[in-house]
Protein backbone atom coordinates (compact mmCIF):
# COMPACT_ATOMS: atom_id res chain seq x y z
CA UNK A 1 0.00 0.00 0.00
CA UNK A 2 0.88 3.33 -0.78
CA UNK A 3 0.81 5.77 1.87
CA UNK A 4 0.39 9.73 0.39
CA UNK A 5 1.36 12.72 2.77
CA UNK A 6 0.73 15.46 0.13
CA UNK A 7 -2.63 16.92 -2.06
CA UNK A 8 -0.02 17.05 -5.45
CA UNK A 9 1.00 13.62 -5.08
CA UNK A 10 -2.56 12.60 -4.47
CA UNK A 11 -3.74 14.24 -7.80
CA UNK A 12 -0.60 12.85 -9.70
CA UNK A 13 -1.43 9.40 -8.55
CA UNK A 14 -5.31 9.78 -9.07
CA UNK A 15 -4.41 11.43 -12.60
CA UNK A 16 -1.76 8.19 -13.23
CA UNK A 17 -4.36 5.45 -12.48
CA UNK A 18 -7.34 6.86 -14.36
CA UNK A 19 -5.31 7.41 -16.98
CA UNK A 20 -4.57 3.52 -16.75
CA UNK A 21 -8.29 3.42 -17.63
CA UNK A 22 -8.89 2.00 -13.73
CA UNK A 23 -11.90 2.15 -11.64
CA UNK A 24 -11.08 4.61 -8.41
CA UNK A 25 -12.90 4.04 -5.14
CA UNK A 26 -12.39 6.45 -2.43
CA UNK A 27 -13.39 5.46 1.50
CA UNK A 28 -12.88 8.82 3.25
CA UNK A 29 -12.38 8.30 7.01
CA UNK A 30 -11.22 10.21 9.55
CA UNK A 31 -8.97 7.54 11.05
CA UNK A 32 -9.14 5.56 14.08
CA UNK A 33 -10.90 2.72 11.89
CA UNK A 34 -13.29 0.40 13.07
CA UNK A 35 -14.87 -2.67 11.10
CA UNK A 36 -17.88 -0.24 9.64
CA UNK A 37 -14.67 1.33 7.75
CA UNK A 38 -13.71 -1.94 6.82
CA UNK A 39 -16.41 -2.67 5.45
CA UNK A 40 -15.94 0.19 3.41
CA UNK A 41 -13.10 -0.74 1.96
CA UNK A 42 -14.37 -4.70 1.28
CA UNK A 43 -17.09 -2.92 -0.55
CA UNK A 44 -14.57 -0.67 -2.64
CA UNK A 45 -12.78 -3.86 -3.60
CA UNK A 46 -15.87 -5.83 -5.04
CA UNK A 47 -16.30 -2.56 -7.39
CA UNK A 48 -13.29 -1.01 -7.90
CA UNK A 49 -9.90 -1.66 -9.44
CA UNK A 50 -7.98 1.18 -7.69
CA UNK A 51 -8.79 1.86 -3.90
CA UNK A 52 -7.92 4.76 -1.98
CA UNK A 53 -8.61 5.52 1.63
CA UNK A 54 -8.05 8.73 3.10
CA UNK A 55 -7.27 9.50 6.70
CA UNK A 56 -8.08 13.00 7.48
CA UNK A 57 -9.90 14.24 11.03
CA UNK A 58 -11.06 17.27 9.17
CA UNK A 59 -10.42 20.50 11.60
CA UNK A 60 -13.07 22.73 9.58
CA UNK A 61 -16.41 19.92 10.71
CA UNK A 62 -15.85 20.55 14.69
CA UNK A 63 -17.47 23.24 16.61
CA UNK A 64 -14.66 24.90 19.01
CA UNK A 65 -16.03 23.14 22.14
CA UNK A 66 -16.25 19.61 20.24
CA UNK A 67 -13.47 17.02 20.38
CA UNK A 68 -11.08 18.20 17.50
CA UNK A 69 -7.80 17.47 19.61
CA UNK A 70 -8.75 14.50 21.33
CA UNK A 71 -10.57 12.38 18.73
CA UNK A 72 -8.46 9.44 18.50
CA UNK A 73 -5.71 9.43 16.38
CA UNK A 74 -3.55 6.52 15.28
CA UNK A 75 -1.95 6.66 12.04
CA UNK A 76 0.07 3.38 12.15
CA UNK A 77 -2.48 1.45 13.09
CA UNK A 78 -5.09 2.73 11.00
CA UNK A 79 -2.36 1.89 7.66
CA UNK A 80 -2.37 -1.54 9.44
CA UNK A 81 -5.81 -2.11 9.00
CA UNK A 82 -6.18 -0.65 5.61
CA UNK A 83 -3.29 -2.50 4.11
CA UNK A 84 -4.78 -6.05 5.50
CA UNK A 85 -7.61 -5.11 4.01
CA UNK A 86 -6.51 -4.57 0.78
CA UNK A 87 -6.62 -0.71 0.16
CA UNK A 88 -3.83 0.56 -2.78
CA UNK A 89 -3.36 4.16 -1.42
CA UNK A 90 -3.37 5.77 1.87
CA UNK A 91 -4.07 9.56 1.95
CA UNK A 92 -3.33 10.90 4.66
CA UNK A 93 -2.68 15.12 4.43
CA UNK A 94 -1.55 17.77 6.59
CA UNK A 95 -4.05 20.26 7.70
CA UNK A 96 -2.47 22.70 6.19
CA UNK A 97 -2.25 21.35 2.59
CA UNK A 98 -5.88 20.60 2.59
CA UNK A 99 -6.47 24.72 3.92
CA UNK A 100 -3.51 26.43 2.83
CA UNK A 101 -2.99 30.17 4.76
CA UNK A 102 -5.88 32.63 3.17
CA UNK A 103 -8.39 29.32 2.60
CA UNK A 104 -12.10 30.85 2.11
CA UNK A 105 -14.45 28.63 -0.43
CA UNK A 106 -16.68 26.75 1.40
CA UNK A 107 -19.80 24.12 0.11
CA UNK A 108 -23.67 24.97 1.49
CA UNK A 109 -25.73 22.52 0.91
CA UNK A 110 -28.68 24.52 2.44
CA UNK A 111 -31.84 24.15 4.68
CA UNK A 112 -31.06 20.21 5.36
CA UNK A 113 -27.20 21.42 6.74
CA UNK A 114 -29.37 23.55 9.27
CA UNK A 115 -31.50 20.57 10.92
CA UNK A 116 -30.30 17.52 13.72
CA UNK A 117 -26.27 17.40 13.58
CA UNK A 118 -26.25 20.61 11.77
CA UNK A 119 -28.60 22.60 14.50
CA UNK A 120 -26.71 20.84 17.52
CA UNK A 121 -23.52 21.08 15.86
CA UNK A 122 -23.73 24.74 13.90
CA UNK A 123 -20.89 24.79 10.93
CA UNK A 124 -20.39 20.65 11.08
CA UNK A 125 -21.52 19.99 7.30
CA UNK A 126 -20.20 23.29 5.36
CA UNK A 127 -16.73 21.81 6.90
CA UNK A 128 -18.13 18.20 5.68
CA UNK A 129 -19.30 18.57 2.56
CA UNK A 130 -16.53 20.91 1.94
CA UNK A 131 -14.05 18.44 2.75
CA UNK A 132 -15.54 16.05 0.57
CA UNK A 133 -15.85 18.18 -2.79
CA UNK A 134 -11.97 18.88 -2.19
CA UNK A 135 -11.13 15.11 -1.99
CA UNK A 136 -13.71 14.36 -4.90
CA UNK A 137 -11.60 17.21 -6.72
CA UNK A 138 -8.13 15.75 -5.77
CA UNK A 139 -9.13 11.85 -6.11
CA UNK A 140 -11.80 11.77 -8.88
CA UNK A 141 -12.86 9.21 -7.77
CA UNK A 142 -15.92 7.09 -9.84
CA UNK A 143 -17.12 5.48 -6.75
CA UNK A 144 -17.56 6.99 -3.09
CA UNK A 145 -18.14 5.05 0.05
CA UNK A 146 -20.29 6.30 2.85
CA UNK A 147 -21.59 4.66 6.05
CA UNK A 148 -25.73 5.01 6.67
CA UNK A 149 -24.47 5.55 10.58
CA UNK A 150 -24.39 9.03 9.21
CA UNK A 151 -27.49 9.28 7.20
CA UNK A 152 -28.05 13.11 6.84
CA UNK A 153 -24.44 13.48 6.14
CA UNK A 154 -24.62 11.18 2.84
CA UNK A 155 -27.83 12.96 1.97
CA UNK A 156 -25.59 16.01 2.12
CA UNK A 157 -23.25 14.59 0.18
CA UNK A 158 -25.61 13.13 -2.14
CA UNK A 159 -27.37 16.24 -2.81
CA UNK A 160 -23.95 18.29 -3.50
CA UNK A 161 -23.01 15.84 -6.45
CA UNK A 162 -26.32 16.43 -7.82
CA UNK A 163 -26.18 19.51 -7.22
CA UNK A 164 -22.44 20.34 -8.54
CA UNK A 165 -23.02 17.85 -11.38
CA UNK A 166 -20.11 15.60 -9.45
CA UNK A 167 -18.83 12.46 -11.29
CA UNK A 168 -18.74 10.55 -8.48
CA UNK A 169 -21.29 8.18 -7.32
CA UNK A 170 -22.12 7.77 -4.06
CA UNK A 171 -22.51 4.52 -2.44
CA UNK A 172 -24.21 3.97 1.04
CA UNK A 173 -23.01 1.03 3.39
CA UNK A 174 -25.11 -0.70 5.71
CA UNK A 175 -24.18 0.00 9.57
CA UNK A 176 -22.14 -1.69 11.45
CA UNK A 177 -23.03 -2.92 14.64
CA UNK A 178 -21.30 -4.63 17.77
CA UNK A 179 -23.12 -7.80 18.37
CA UNK A 180 -25.62 -5.88 21.85
CA UNK A 181 -26.27 -3.42 18.87
CA UNK A 182 -24.50 -0.29 19.34
CA UNK A 183 -23.28 0.56 15.99
CA UNK A 184 -19.55 1.29 15.47
CA UNK A 185 -18.22 4.45 15.91
CA UNK A 186 -14.45 5.69 16.75
CA UNK A 187 -16.05 7.83 19.13
CA UNK A 188 -16.90 4.25 21.42
CA UNK A 189 -13.28 4.56 22.09
CA UNK A 190 -14.25 7.55 24.73
CA UNK A 191 -16.36 5.41 26.95
CA UNK A 192 -16.36 3.95 30.38
CA UNK A 193 -17.06 0.18 31.05
CA UNK A 194 -20.16 1.25 32.17
CA UNK A 195 -20.89 3.79 30.03
CA UNK A 196 -20.26 1.22 26.90
CA UNK A 197 -23.36 -0.78 28.62
CA UNK A 198 -25.53 1.96 28.38
CA UNK A 199 -24.50 2.83 25.28
CA UNK A 200 -27.00 0.21 23.66
CA UNK A 201 -29.89 2.23 24.32
CA UNK A 202 -29.74 4.29 21.02
CA UNK A 203 -30.41 0.96 19.31
CA UNK A 204 -32.58 -0.17 21.65
CA UNK A 205 -34.87 3.09 20.91
CA UNK A 206 -34.73 2.30 17.62
CA UNK A 207 -35.53 -1.20 18.08
CA UNK A 208 -38.71 -0.40 20.20
CA UNK A 209 -40.05 2.07 17.52
CA UNK A 210 -39.34 -0.29 14.67
CA UNK A 211 -41.33 -2.93 17.19
CA UNK A 212 -44.57 -0.02 16.82
CA UNK A 213 -43.91 0.69 13.25
CA UNK A 214 -44.33 -3.08 12.42
CA UNK A 215 -47.53 -3.28 14.63
CA UNK A 216 -49.02 -0.27 12.55
CA UNK A 217 -48.09 2.51 14.85
CA UNK A 218 -47.68 5.66 12.41
CA UNK A 219 -47.97 8.60 14.08
CA UNK A 220 -44.78 10.65 14.42
CA UNK A 221 -45.45 12.11 18.02
CA UNK A 222 -46.18 8.43 19.45
CA UNK A 223 -42.85 6.97 17.78
CA UNK A 224 -41.03 10.10 18.93
CA UNK A 225 -42.65 8.83 22.57
CA UNK A 226 -41.28 5.53 22.27
CA UNK A 227 -37.85 6.53 21.47
CA UNK A 228 -37.83 8.97 24.10
CA UNK A 229 -39.01 6.85 26.97
CA UNK A 230 -36.11 4.14 25.85
CA UNK A 231 -33.72 6.77 26.51
CA UNK A 232 -35.29 8.41 29.26
CA UNK A 233 -35.37 4.97 31.29
CA UNK A 234 -31.34 4.76 30.70
CA UNK A 235 -29.40 7.13 33.52
CA UNK A 236 -26.28 7.33 32.23
CA UNK A 237 -27.83 8.82 28.72
CA UNK A 238 -29.43 12.26 28.26
CA UNK A 239 -31.04 12.86 25.05
CA UNK A 240 -30.17 15.49 22.42
CA UNK A 241 -32.47 14.90 19.81
CA UNK A 242 -35.07 12.01 18.46
CA UNK A 243 -37.06 12.68 15.44
CA UNK A 244 -38.51 10.99 12.76
CA UNK A 245 -37.74 12.88 9.47
CA UNK A 246 -37.98 12.59 5.46
CA UNK A 247 -35.37 10.53 3.73
CA UNK A 248 -35.47 13.17 1.25
CA UNK A 249 -35.38 16.57 3.16
CA UNK A 250 -34.79 15.85 6.81
CA UNK A 251 -37.36 18.07 7.49
CA UNK A 252 -40.10 16.55 10.43
CA UNK A 253 -42.65 14.28 9.42
CA UNK A 254 -46.07 14.13 11.15
CA UNK A 255 -47.00 10.54 9.73
CA UNK A 256 -44.72 7.94 8.34
CA UNK A 257 -45.94 7.67 4.98
CA UNK A 258 -43.01 7.27 2.88
CA UNK A 259 -39.37 6.74 3.21
CA UNK A 260 -38.18 8.52 6.34
CA UNK A 261 -35.42 8.33 9.25
CA UNK A 262 -35.33 7.75 12.95
CA UNK A 263 -32.53 9.42 14.27
CA UNK A 264 -31.32 10.01 17.20
CA UNK A 265 -28.71 11.97 19.03
CA UNK A 266 -27.75 10.67 22.83
CA UNK A 267 -25.27 12.11 25.72
CA UNK A 268 -23.94 8.96 27.12
CA UNK A 269 -21.81 10.20 29.81
CA UNK A 270 -20.27 13.03 27.73
CA UNK A 271 -19.84 11.09 25.14
CA UNK A 272 -22.23 12.64 22.54
CA UNK A 273 -23.62 9.02 19.61
CA UNK A 274 -25.99 8.97 16.82
CA UNK A 275 -27.86 6.16 15.34
CA UNK A 276 -30.82 5.76 13.34
CA UNK A 277 -33.33 3.54 11.35
CA UNK A 278 -34.23 3.29 8.29
CA UNK A 279 -38.00 3.56 7.18
CA UNK A 280 -38.72 2.34 3.93
CA UNK A 281 -41.99 1.97 2.20
CA UNK A 282 -42.60 -1.61 0.96
CA UNK A 283 -44.26 -0.31 -2.46
CA UNK A 284 -43.99 3.50 -3.66
CA UNK A 285 -47.29 4.78 -1.35
CA UNK A 286 -47.40 1.42 0.29
CA UNK A 287 -48.66 1.78 4.14
CA UNK A 288 -46.31 -1.65 4.84
CA UNK A 289 -42.39 -0.64 5.50
CA UNK A 290 -39.28 -2.81 5.61
CA UNK A 291 -36.43 -1.29 8.47
CA UNK A 292 -32.65 -1.46 8.36
CA UNK A 293 -31.08 -0.97 11.52
CA UNK B 1 -20.20 24.86 -34.86
CA UNK B 2 -22.05 22.08 -32.39
CA UNK B 3 -24.79 23.64 -30.06
CA UNK B 4 -25.52 21.85 -26.89
CA UNK B 5 -29.01 22.28 -24.88
CA UNK B 6 -28.35 19.99 -22.30
CA UNK B 7 -25.86 18.91 -19.04
CA UNK B 8 -25.98 15.52 -19.77
CA UNK B 9 -24.97 16.19 -23.24
CA UNK B 10 -22.08 18.67 -22.66
CA UNK B 11 -21.25 16.38 -20.37
CA UNK B 12 -20.85 13.32 -22.56
CA UNK B 13 -18.95 15.46 -25.71
CA UNK B 14 -16.72 16.50 -22.97
CA UNK B 15 -15.89 13.58 -21.78
CA UNK B 16 -15.17 12.33 -25.28
CA UNK B 17 -12.72 15.53 -26.11
CA UNK B 18 -10.92 14.89 -23.13
CA UNK B 19 -10.94 10.85 -24.06
CA UNK B 20 -9.19 11.98 -27.33
CA UNK B 21 -6.59 14.00 -25.52
CA UNK B 22 -7.91 17.16 -26.62
CA UNK B 23 -6.92 20.54 -24.58
CA UNK B 24 -10.17 22.10 -24.03
CA UNK B 25 -11.20 25.66 -22.97
CA UNK B 26 -14.21 27.12 -21.32
CA UNK B 27 -15.08 30.76 -22.52
CA UNK B 28 -18.04 31.46 -20.12
CA UNK B 29 -20.83 34.24 -20.85
CA UNK B 30 -23.72 35.38 -20.27
CA UNK B 31 -24.51 35.49 -23.69
CA UNK B 32 -25.03 39.40 -25.38
CA UNK B 33 -21.52 38.81 -26.95
CA UNK B 34 -19.24 42.08 -27.49
CA UNK B 35 -15.48 42.16 -28.81
CA UNK B 36 -14.75 41.21 -25.30
CA UNK B 37 -15.99 38.25 -25.56
CA UNK B 38 -14.70 37.21 -28.77
CA UNK B 39 -11.31 38.62 -27.71
CA UNK B 40 -11.71 35.63 -25.26
CA UNK B 41 -12.56 33.12 -27.73
CA UNK B 42 -9.37 34.17 -29.48
CA UNK B 43 -7.28 33.70 -26.70
CA UNK B 44 -8.85 30.05 -25.85
CA UNK B 45 -8.22 29.54 -29.56
CA UNK B 46 -4.37 30.06 -29.83
CA UNK B 47 -4.37 27.94 -26.28
CA UNK B 48 -6.07 24.99 -26.75
CA UNK B 49 -7.29 22.14 -29.60
CA UNK B 50 -10.79 22.46 -28.43
CA UNK B 51 -12.87 25.58 -27.95
CA UNK B 52 -16.13 25.57 -26.16
CA UNK B 53 -18.28 28.71 -25.05
CA UNK B 54 -21.22 28.46 -22.71
CA UNK B 55 -24.08 31.67 -22.85
CA UNK B 56 -26.87 31.28 -19.74
CA UNK B 57 -27.99 34.41 -18.41
CA UNK B 58 -27.50 32.68 -13.87
CA UNK B 59 -30.79 33.26 -12.24
CA UNK B 60 -28.59 33.20 -8.80
CA UNK B 61 -25.80 36.01 -9.83
CA UNK B 62 -29.41 38.40 -9.47
CA UNK B 63 -30.90 39.96 -7.19
CA UNK B 64 -34.45 40.40 -7.38
CA UNK B 65 -34.36 43.73 -7.89
CA UNK B 66 -31.97 43.72 -10.76
CA UNK B 67 -32.39 43.16 -14.59
CA UNK B 68 -32.55 39.73 -14.72
CA UNK B 69 -35.60 39.56 -17.01
CA UNK B 70 -34.20 42.36 -19.09
CA UNK B 71 -30.84 41.80 -19.83
CA UNK B 72 -30.31 41.19 -23.11
CA UNK B 73 -30.76 37.60 -24.59
CA UNK B 74 -29.61 36.80 -28.67
CA UNK B 75 -28.88 33.27 -28.42
CA UNK B 76 -29.26 33.41 -32.35
CA UNK B 77 -26.61 36.28 -32.93
CA UNK B 78 -24.21 35.00 -30.56
CA UNK B 79 -24.74 31.65 -31.77
CA UNK B 80 -23.45 33.64 -35.13
CA UNK B 81 -20.56 35.59 -34.02
CA UNK B 82 -19.15 32.23 -31.82
CA UNK B 83 -19.19 30.41 -34.87
CA UNK B 84 -17.68 32.89 -36.90
CA UNK B 85 -14.79 33.59 -34.14
CA UNK B 86 -14.03 29.65 -34.23
CA UNK B 87 -16.25 28.31 -31.19
CA UNK B 88 -15.97 24.27 -31.54
CA UNK B 89 -19.16 23.73 -29.37
CA UNK B 90 -21.99 26.65 -27.52
CA UNK B 91 -23.38 25.33 -24.23
CA UNK B 92 -26.93 26.98 -24.04
CA UNK B 93 -28.75 24.91 -20.85
CA UNK B 94 -31.76 26.07 -19.83
CA UNK B 95 -31.93 27.08 -16.43
CA UNK B 96 -34.40 24.22 -14.87
CA UNK B 97 -31.07 21.97 -16.09
CA UNK B 98 -28.38 23.57 -14.15
CA UNK B 99 -30.73 24.06 -11.35
CA UNK B 100 -33.11 21.12 -11.05
CA UNK B 101 -35.74 21.09 -8.57
CA UNK B 102 -34.54 21.10 -4.75
CA UNK B 103 -31.35 22.49 -5.80
CA UNK B 104 -29.94 23.78 -2.68
CA UNK B 105 -25.86 23.45 -3.03
CA UNK B 106 -24.17 26.96 -2.66
CA UNK B 107 -20.15 28.05 -3.04
CA UNK B 108 -19.30 31.33 -0.77
CA UNK B 109 -15.92 32.28 -1.23
CA UNK B 110 -16.18 34.32 1.87
CA UNK B 111 -14.74 37.08 2.95
CA UNK B 112 -13.80 38.92 -0.55
CA UNK B 113 -17.58 38.11 -1.78
CA UNK B 114 -19.16 40.49 0.74
CA UNK B 115 -17.41 43.82 -0.40
CA UNK B 116 -17.70 46.09 -2.92
CA UNK B 117 -19.71 44.25 -5.94
CA UNK B 118 -20.66 42.27 -3.10
CA UNK B 119 -22.07 44.48 -0.81
CA UNK B 120 -24.18 46.27 -3.70
CA UNK B 121 -25.35 43.24 -4.97
CA UNK B 122 -25.98 40.70 -2.00
CA UNK B 123 -25.51 36.87 -3.45
CA UNK B 124 -24.17 37.85 -6.70
CA UNK B 125 -20.78 36.46 -5.97
CA UNK B 126 -22.46 33.18 -4.11
CA UNK B 127 -24.76 32.42 -7.65
CA UNK B 128 -21.51 33.40 -9.75
CA UNK B 129 -18.84 31.20 -8.32
CA UNK B 130 -21.53 28.58 -7.92
CA UNK B 131 -22.42 28.27 -11.57
CA UNK B 132 -18.67 28.76 -12.52
CA UNK B 133 -17.96 25.83 -10.35
CA UNK B 134 -20.58 23.61 -11.81
CA UNK B 135 -19.44 24.98 -15.93
CA UNK B 136 -16.03 23.27 -14.78
CA UNK B 137 -17.72 20.29 -13.53
CA UNK B 138 -19.60 19.72 -16.62
CA UNK B 139 -17.05 20.70 -19.24
CA UNK B 140 -13.74 19.95 -17.39
CA UNK B 141 -11.57 22.60 -18.96
CA UNK B 142 -7.94 22.26 -18.40
CA UNK B 143 -8.45 26.40 -19.13
CA UNK B 144 -10.88 29.10 -18.46
CA UNK B 145 -11.16 32.44 -20.11
CA UNK B 146 -12.62 35.46 -18.03
CA UNK B 147 -12.04 39.51 -18.79
CA UNK B 148 -10.13 41.88 -16.28
CA UNK B 149 -13.22 44.11 -16.21
CA UNK B 150 -14.76 41.99 -13.49
CA UNK B 151 -11.85 41.99 -11.34
CA UNK B 152 -13.24 40.65 -8.41
CA UNK B 153 -15.51 37.90 -9.56
CA UNK B 154 -11.83 36.88 -11.31
CA UNK B 155 -10.53 37.04 -7.97
CA UNK B 156 -13.00 35.47 -6.33
CA UNK B 157 -12.72 32.62 -9.07
CA UNK B 158 -9.48 32.11 -8.68
CA UNK B 159 -9.55 31.92 -5.05
CA UNK B 160 -12.16 29.39 -5.47
CA UNK B 161 -9.72 26.90 -8.31
CA UNK B 162 -7.36 27.27 -5.44
CA UNK B 163 -9.07 26.62 -2.31
CA UNK B 164 -11.27 23.58 -3.70
CA UNK B 165 -7.65 21.90 -5.93
CA UNK B 166 -9.65 22.23 -9.20
CA UNK B 167 -7.55 21.40 -12.26
CA UNK B 168 -8.92 24.14 -14.45
CA UNK B 169 -6.26 27.22 -14.99
CA UNK B 170 -8.22 30.62 -15.05
CA UNK B 171 -6.86 32.44 -17.18
CA UNK B 172 -7.50 36.45 -17.40
CA UNK B 173 -7.83 38.87 -20.28
CA UNK B 174 -7.65 42.32 -20.74
CA UNK B 175 -10.50 44.88 -20.77
CA UNK B 176 -11.98 45.77 -24.08
CA UNK B 177 -12.60 49.19 -24.70
CA UNK B 178 -14.35 51.33 -27.09
CA UNK B 179 -12.10 54.32 -28.58
CA UNK B 180 -13.19 56.69 -26.37
CA UNK B 181 -12.48 54.28 -22.82
CA UNK B 182 -15.81 52.75 -21.97
CA UNK B 183 -14.93 48.88 -21.31
CA UNK B 184 -17.29 47.09 -23.20
CA UNK B 185 -19.81 45.78 -21.30
CA UNK B 186 -23.54 43.93 -22.31
CA UNK B 187 -25.17 46.16 -20.35
CA UNK B 188 -23.54 49.36 -22.69
CA UNK B 189 -26.87 48.40 -24.49
CA UNK B 190 -29.10 49.93 -21.89
CA UNK B 191 -27.59 53.40 -22.31
CA UNK B 192 -29.22 56.10 -24.52
CA UNK B 193 -27.10 58.55 -26.69
CA UNK B 194 -26.85 60.88 -23.99
CA UNK B 195 -25.93 58.33 -21.51
CA UNK B 196 -23.21 56.63 -23.52
CA UNK B 197 -21.41 59.96 -23.80
CA UNK B 198 -21.40 60.40 -20.15
CA UNK B 199 -20.45 56.18 -19.86
CA UNK B 200 -16.94 57.37 -20.83
CA UNK B 201 -16.69 58.71 -17.15
CA UNK B 202 -15.50 55.66 -15.70
CA UNK B 203 -12.62 55.59 -17.75
CA UNK B 204 -11.65 58.68 -17.55
CA UNK B 205 -11.98 59.06 -13.70
CA UNK B 206 -9.47 55.76 -14.00
CA UNK B 207 -6.93 57.92 -16.14
CA UNK B 208 -6.94 60.88 -13.76
CA UNK B 209 -6.06 58.27 -10.63
CA UNK B 210 -3.27 56.32 -13.28
CA UNK B 211 -2.11 59.78 -14.23
CA UNK B 212 -1.91 60.98 -10.35
CA UNK B 213 0.08 57.95 -9.05
CA UNK B 214 2.48 58.41 -11.76
CA UNK B 215 3.19 61.73 -10.53
CA UNK B 216 3.75 60.32 -7.08
CA UNK B 217 0.54 60.00 -5.91
CA UNK B 218 -0.14 57.23 -2.98
CA UNK B 219 -2.21 58.26 -0.66
CA UNK B 220 -5.74 56.75 -1.30
CA UNK B 221 -7.72 58.98 0.42
CA UNK B 222 -6.21 61.30 -2.18
CA UNK B 223 -7.08 59.10 -5.25
CA UNK B 224 -10.44 58.14 -3.94
CA UNK B 225 -11.02 62.01 -3.98
CA UNK B 226 -9.28 62.27 -8.28
CA UNK B 227 -11.92 59.62 -8.87
CA UNK B 228 -14.90 61.12 -7.01
CA UNK B 229 -14.35 64.46 -8.40
CA UNK B 230 -14.40 63.37 -11.70
CA UNK B 231 -17.78 61.09 -11.08
CA UNK B 232 -19.17 64.02 -9.35
CA UNK B 233 -18.60 66.22 -12.50
CA UNK B 234 -21.09 64.47 -14.73
CA UNK B 235 -24.51 65.06 -14.38
CA UNK B 236 -25.71 62.39 -15.85
CA UNK B 237 -23.57 59.90 -13.76
CA UNK B 238 -23.68 58.65 -9.99
CA UNK B 239 -21.11 56.82 -7.72
CA UNK B 240 -22.23 53.67 -6.05
CA UNK B 241 -18.05 53.45 -5.08
CA UNK B 242 -15.18 54.14 -5.76
CA UNK B 243 -11.99 52.39 -4.30
CA UNK B 244 -8.23 51.53 -3.80
CA UNK B 245 -8.19 47.92 -2.38
CA UNK B 246 -5.38 44.92 -2.57
CA UNK B 247 -5.60 43.25 -5.42
CA UNK B 248 -5.01 39.98 -2.93
CA UNK B 249 -8.25 40.24 -0.93
CA UNK B 250 -9.94 43.29 -2.10
CA UNK B 251 -9.85 45.08 1.02
CA UNK B 252 -9.09 48.37 1.37
CA UNK B 253 -5.45 49.88 1.39
CA UNK B 254 -4.29 53.18 3.03
CA UNK B 255 -1.31 53.57 0.89
CA UNK B 256 -0.55 52.33 -2.86
CA UNK B 257 2.53 50.12 -1.99
CA UNK B 258 2.03 46.70 -3.56
CA UNK B 259 -0.18 45.19 -6.24
CA UNK B 260 -3.89 46.86 -6.19
CA UNK B 261 -7.40 47.67 -8.37
CA UNK B 262 -8.66 50.78 -8.39
CA UNK B 263 -12.24 49.75 -8.91
CA UNK B 264 -15.58 51.79 -9.75
CA UNK B 265 -19.01 50.91 -9.93
CA UNK B 266 -20.97 54.00 -11.21
CA UNK B 267 -24.62 54.72 -12.31
CA UNK B 268 -25.19 55.83 -15.85
CA UNK B 269 -29.09 57.20 -15.64
CA UNK B 270 -30.15 53.42 -14.00
CA UNK B 271 -27.65 51.33 -15.95
CA UNK B 272 -25.07 50.44 -13.22
CA UNK B 273 -21.19 49.97 -14.75
CA UNK B 274 -18.09 48.93 -13.14
CA UNK B 275 -14.72 49.32 -14.18
CA UNK B 276 -11.19 49.41 -13.03
CA UNK B 277 -7.44 50.22 -13.05
CA UNK B 278 -4.78 47.10 -12.33
CA UNK B 279 -1.81 49.08 -10.22
CA UNK B 280 1.27 46.57 -10.47
CA UNK B 281 4.90 47.30 -8.71
CA UNK B 282 7.16 47.50 -11.42
CA UNK B 283 9.55 45.21 -8.54
CA UNK B 284 8.48 43.64 -5.71
CA UNK B 285 8.07 46.11 -2.98
CA UNK B 286 9.04 49.18 -5.36
CA UNK B 287 7.03 52.20 -5.44
CA UNK B 288 7.47 52.60 -9.34
CA UNK B 289 3.80 50.85 -10.58
CA UNK B 290 2.74 50.08 -14.00
CA UNK B 291 -0.68 50.53 -15.09
CA UNK B 292 -3.28 48.46 -16.69
CA UNK B 293 -6.70 50.28 -17.65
Amino acid sequence: MEIIRTVAWMKEYARAARAEGLVLGLVPTMGALHDGHTALVARAKKECSRVIASVFVNPKQFGPKEDYNKYPRDIEKDAEKLGAAGVDALFAPEATDIYPDGFRTYVNVEGISERLEGRSRPGHFRGVSTVVLKLFEIVQPHFAYFGRKDAQQVRIISEMVRDFNLDTEIVVCPVVREPDGLALSSRNAYLSGEERAAATVLARALVAAKDELAAGMRDVLQLQDVLRRVIEAETLASLDYAEIVSADTFEPVVRVSRACYAVLAVFVGKTRLIDNLYIEPKAQGADEFTFRL
